[in-house]
This record gives structure tokens, C-alpha cells and sequence, in this order.
């Protein structure tokens, strides 16, 4: 019996063979593919065509689980979106004239990795800081778009410093920090022309823009940077247009009170004397992916956190305190027993008002996760 | 050029057609592999086998990324324990005699799955609970295991009534209940026979057993229980062994606080009337992570955590104390402007002590989740 468990072993390893060598073939078309969009300028990736292979092959694959040919599907997707990447960068998306653009405080992170990608798709950028401000004077001034990418803290000096060089109406120009009300205000006051307040949610160590989610919230004129706005479609990139107060209060809710529920759980193991490699092994699912996430947490620059909570500490003071005052609450709650009373308001809220297609796509990634162990 | 955009695509349909084609092919394989193990007695899922294929795919495949390898691989391991659950269950690890089991409480969630499982494994089952006790008195007495998956609200009623039968001291005794120091000490107290303490890391919502965590807490005589460790190695089960207030106290970070980090956030979200699908829309790949966890939080049953919050209260009131000065800490140097200090704490705490590997997986994780959406 030992010796034809071997033996199927061995056709297993054929078959093996026979599919990877299926899938290397199938990313060299998708390399040919992507040569033949971008020179007819099409969107890098087609969310139709995908469905289409997606629900042809749940119909002739009866016998497989739907789970499992999903998530192999999505995972050649994804890995398609990486190889289309660097034929994609080349497209010059505006091929009337070549465009200047100017990027301030380009060498930062989120800086660079706009730049390689502009100046890969054609444009003509240059990345300013203070001390070569003076020399590129006359590149800015003639520049078609000046992208700010600076620390909020030398926000209002760069803006100074644009407003006395008395800009020419045509030029775009676009905020791109993690704040966006009173960027997009303060540009405004100072420029006529179109103006633009974007949020990249991703940081700089992505592999590619395909399915990365970019906030837009608009200024002025918006027909003037419409052009941006589908270059970066062309990358990938998914846009979501919010106004610039909401933008600023959902970050409040999304990054600074994740900031702080992480820094207050760290601080919490360290004071306890946690065994954290013990604590992995014995977490269940749920909890691998959630010390997964703290882990990963703090590896990132916490530069952009402490920004948020910085500028929020000026407009409100609020939240760290109705945060505070809800956890007395379910101290409270805890304390008379009835702590199954808060549990069920939040369930009940979160049934009531969320997309059920995400409570059924959160549970497979529970499910799933153990693949990722 | 659309038309040779069509004729790659048919190309490619061709081959995703050939490579599920392939995919079922390996499936019935590894069913026929299935067989064979369950008959020679083997682990359901070999580590060792799973290496090999990897490391000998990414070494033919080096024109294939080794990270979309690694993930084809893993989901397809994955889907051969489902496909192998079926089989596995038929195993009777021991074959001299039948084996009478009896689960107390055996109607609840947990206890049904454990029946089920020892049931095809070929053991005799039967659930009990207090209406049917004294029917049942003759099985329980010649049980050869009892295992007990009761609330911690009826154990203590139970234990007395185990007491009451005077039960032989070959007759081994299971608590599978959220807490382990109380419960071990307690069945001690009454047995003389071998006493075994388990904590399922996973709800009754699984496929299959294989790769889910156990933990396992020795009480008394553990040579004499070591089979129905290796049916559960056999079930696919991790077994990790870990000493009972040990158990007890990592119970309180990973489930207590979580719980109370997660009925806190929900709580703030529904008094800040979020709107939770337009938060999901603009999350970056870790926050869209972290909502997930959230939502299937609360589309579990709550009753283990409620257990564990209840008997910590009892035996411990500091967490949620501690954990609150934590907090206002937090706040403190956010306020004076030094909030980056406990952040790099937490950095170079988690750098200094975790197992380098998680790192890396914890990155993979976020950038592989774009994916999910």
C-alpha cells in the first residue's frame, strides 16, 4: 500500500508541474495583453472579464468548491495586476504636449513613488524641497501641475511661499497629505485656478497601484483636472470622492482611534510581561490576524498617525474622551452583568446597516485564514 | 489590435480551462491518497510532503513569483484537508475494543461536533445532560472517557453529580470548557483517574479539523489519555500543551481584551453615527482587515466570552483597570506631544522578542489582502 501511496505521489508531482507551467504560460499572455491595452490606452484590468472567467469556470468545474476556485482566480488576478505594472507605467495618458509637473517635498516616501510613476508614464517631473527652491523657480512657475507632498508642520510655509509667486491660473495643484479640509482651504486662498485634495490610503511599499484605493476630494474647477484623475484610473488606482470635512472625520475614525487602540493593547502586553511568540501559537484564527496587524502596525512609519492626531488635537479634542467615556460604559455594563446588552446593539446595528455581501466575506477570511498560518 | 486582444483571450480561457481541469484531477488524487492513509493509519497531512512540493515548484518556477506559488500552494493544501476530512473521520485509532464515550452537555455547539467526529471515527457516543442523566446512569458509569462541555454556570452541578456516581478510576475525565484552572482543580477534587483539560481554539462553524489549534492542559495521568491526544493528531488537530493558570491568563489577553477592545470601538462607532459601509469603501487594505474582524465578531455567539469575562471577575478585576490606565496614559503623551515615545517602546519590544518569520507574514498578509476585496 506504501508503495502506491508513491506512486500517486508521483502523478501528483506531474500534475503539479503541468499547472505551474499552465500558469507561466498564462502570465506570458497576460503580458502580451497588457502590451496591446496600453498601446490602445484601455484600463489595466477588467473587472467584467473577470467575472466572465470567474462564473465560466464555477460552471464547468461542478466537482471543485466555488471557495477554492475563487480564491485561486483572485490570486492570478492579483498576481496579473503585478506583471501589468510595468508596461502600464509607460502610457502617456495626455500625448498632445509633454507636461511639467512639479512635485513639493518629492523626496519623501509617498513623493518618490509618484514621481517614478509619472515620469515612467511620460511626464516631466521634478521634486522641489526648500533648499533647491530658488534654482527651479522657473520650472515651478511653468509647471502644469505642482503636486504638494509635505508634513502638515510645513504646510503653511510652502503655501506662503506658492502665494508669492503669484501663479498662473491654469496650474493645477494638488494636496496630497493625510489632512484635507484645511489644506484644500488654505490652497484655495492663495490660487484661482483648479485645485485638488487627494488621500492615498496605501503607503509606499506597495507592489503596484491595481485595486489601492486613492481619496479625492475636490477643490475648484474639476473639470480642469479630470485628466489626473483617469491617468490614475489607467494605473489602477480606485477612486472615491468624499467631501473634504468627511474625509477628515472618517480619518479621525479610522486611523488616529486605530493608533490609539493598537498603542493601548502594546502598552498593555509589554506591562504584563506577555510571551508574544506563545501568544501566537495559542491564538485561534481571529486572533492570529488581529496580532497580525498589530505586528505589522509597528513596523510602519508612524509618521502620518502622528500627523492625524496632531492636527485633530486642535479641532477636537473629543474623541480620545467619548472614547474613554464608552469604555467606562462597558466597564460598567461588565461590572452589573449585562454586558450581552451591549454585544447585541452592536450586532444588531451592524446587521441592520452594513452590506451583507461583507458579512459573508468576512467570515471566509476568518475561515480562510489558516491557510496563512 | 482588439481582434488579437480576443484571440489571447481565448487562449487563456483555454488554459484556465486546462488547469482546473488539472486541479480535480489532483483533488481525486489526493482522495485515493486519503484512502490509503486512513487505512495504514497516517496523518491526515504531512508537513514534510508539503515542503517538498513548495521547495521543488519554486525551484522548476523561477519565472513565477515565490509568493504566488507559496499562496497557489497553501489553498490547495488547504482544500485537500477538506477533502480528506470525510475519510479521516472513519478511522477507529483504537481498534482492540469499542470505546464508550459520554459528553456531558453534549447538545451544545462544540460538544455536537465532537460527537459527530468520534461517532464516524467509530467510538459509541452518547450525548448527556441533566433531563436524561438518570436514563443514561448505566453508559456513563461504563464509559471508558467523559467528557464535559457544559457552561461554566452548570459545572459545578455537574461535578457533584459526577461525585455522586463514585466513577472507577479507570474511566478517564475531558473538560473542553473556556477555562481550565477552576475546571481541572474541580474534577481532581472528585476523581482519582486520569483528568485532561482541553480548550478547542475554534468555534463549530469549521470545515474540517486540520491545522485548528487545541490547547491542552495535563491533569492527571496523562500516559493514560495520550490515544485520544493522537485520534485528535489523526482529526488534524495542533495540540499545544500549556499549564492551566498559564492558560488561564493568556485566555484573559486574548479573549477578554479583545472583546473589550471590540465592544468598545462598536459602541463609539454606533454613538459617532458612522456610516460602517462608506468606512469599509475608503478603508486602506489594514483597516478593510480590521473591520472584517469586527463584523465577524459580532456575528459570533458571545456565550465563551461572556463565560471567560464573568469568571475573570471573579478571580481577577485588574484587567480592565490596568487596562484603562493604560489608556489614560496613552492620552497623557498624546497630550504633551510625546506619544511617539510609546510607539517605538511597542516597536522595539515587538522587534526584540517576536520570532522573526511573523514579520514577514504579517506584511504578506496586508499586501496579499487587496486580494479579499
Amino acid at each position: 500500500m506504501k508503495n502506491s501511496l508513491d506512486k500517486i505521489r508521483k502523478k501528483i508531482d506531474i500534475i503539479d508541474k503541468e499547472i505551474f507551467y499552465l500558469f507561466s504560460e498564462r502570465f506570458n499572455l497576460v503580458k502580451n495583453i497588457s502590451d496591446i491595452k496600453s498601446k490602445l490606452g484601455l484600463l489595466s484590468f477588467d473587472k467584467d472579464r473577470e467575472s466572465f472567467i470567474l462564473n465560466k469556470i464555477i460552471n464547468d468545474n461542478t466537482n471543485i468548491s466555488k471557495n477554492f476556485i475563487e480564491d485561486i482566480l483572485n490570486r492570478v488576478f492579483f498576481e496579473s495586476y503585478i506583471l501589468e505594472n510595468n508596461t502600464y507605467d509607460k502610457i502617456i495618458y495626455n500625448t498632445n504636449s509633454k507636461i511639467n509637473i512639479t512635485i513639493i517635498g518629492g523626496d519623501g516616501n509617498m513623493g518618490i513613488l509618484f514621481k517614478d510613476k509619472f515620469i515612467k508614464s511620460g511626464y516631466i517631473v521634478k521634486s522641489i524641497n526648500s533648499s533647491n527652491w530658488d534654482i527651479n523657480l522657473e520650472f515651478i512657475i511653468n509647471s502644469n501641475v505642482i503636486i504638494i507632498s509635505v508634513p502638515i508642520s510645513k504646510f503653511i510655509s510652502i503655501i506662503d511661499k506658492l502665494n508669492n509667486l503669484n501663479l498662473s491660473k491654469n496650474i493645477i495643484i494638488v494636496d496630497i497629505s493625510s489632512i484635507k479640509h484645511f489644506t484644500i482651504k488654505s490652497i484655495l486662498n492663495i490660487h484661482e485656478g483648479p485645485v485638488l485634495g487627494l488621500h492615498p490610503m496605501f503607503s509606499n511599499n506597495i507592489d503596484n497601484f491595481s485595486n489601492q484605493i486613492m481619496i479625492c476630494c475636490n477643490g475648484r474647477l474639476s473639470d480642469s483636472y479630470k485628466w489626473i484623475l483617469d491617468q490614475f484610473k489607467l494605473w489602477g488606482l480606485i477612486l472615491h470622492t468624499i467631501d473634504s470635512i468627511e474625509h477628515d472625520k472618517y480619518m479621525l475614525y479610522i486611523q488616529y482611534l486605530r493608533y490609539f487602540i493598537f498603542l493601548s493593547y502594546g502598552l498593555f502586553l509589554i506591562r504584563n510581561n506577555i510571551n508574544i511568540n506563545e501568544m501566537i501559537n495559542i491564538s485561534p484564527s481571529f486572533n492570529y490576524i488581529f496580532l497580525n496587524l498589530f505586528i505589522y502596525f509597528f513596523n510602519q512609519d508612524s509618521k502620518i498617525y502622528i500627523e492625524i492626531i496632531n492636527y485633530s488635537k486642535k479641532n477636537d479634542n473629543n474623541i480620545i474622551n467619548s472614547f474613554l467615556d464608552n469604555i467606562n460604559l462597558i466597564k460598567l455594563y461588565i461590572k452589573n452583568n449585562k454586558i450581552d446588552e451591549i454585544f447585541n446593539e452592536i450586532k444588531k446595528w451592524i446587521n441592520l446597516n452594513i452590506d451583507k455581501k461583507y458579512i459573508n466575506k468576512s467570515s471566509n477570511i476568518i475561515k480562510n485564514s489558516i491557510i496563512l498560518k
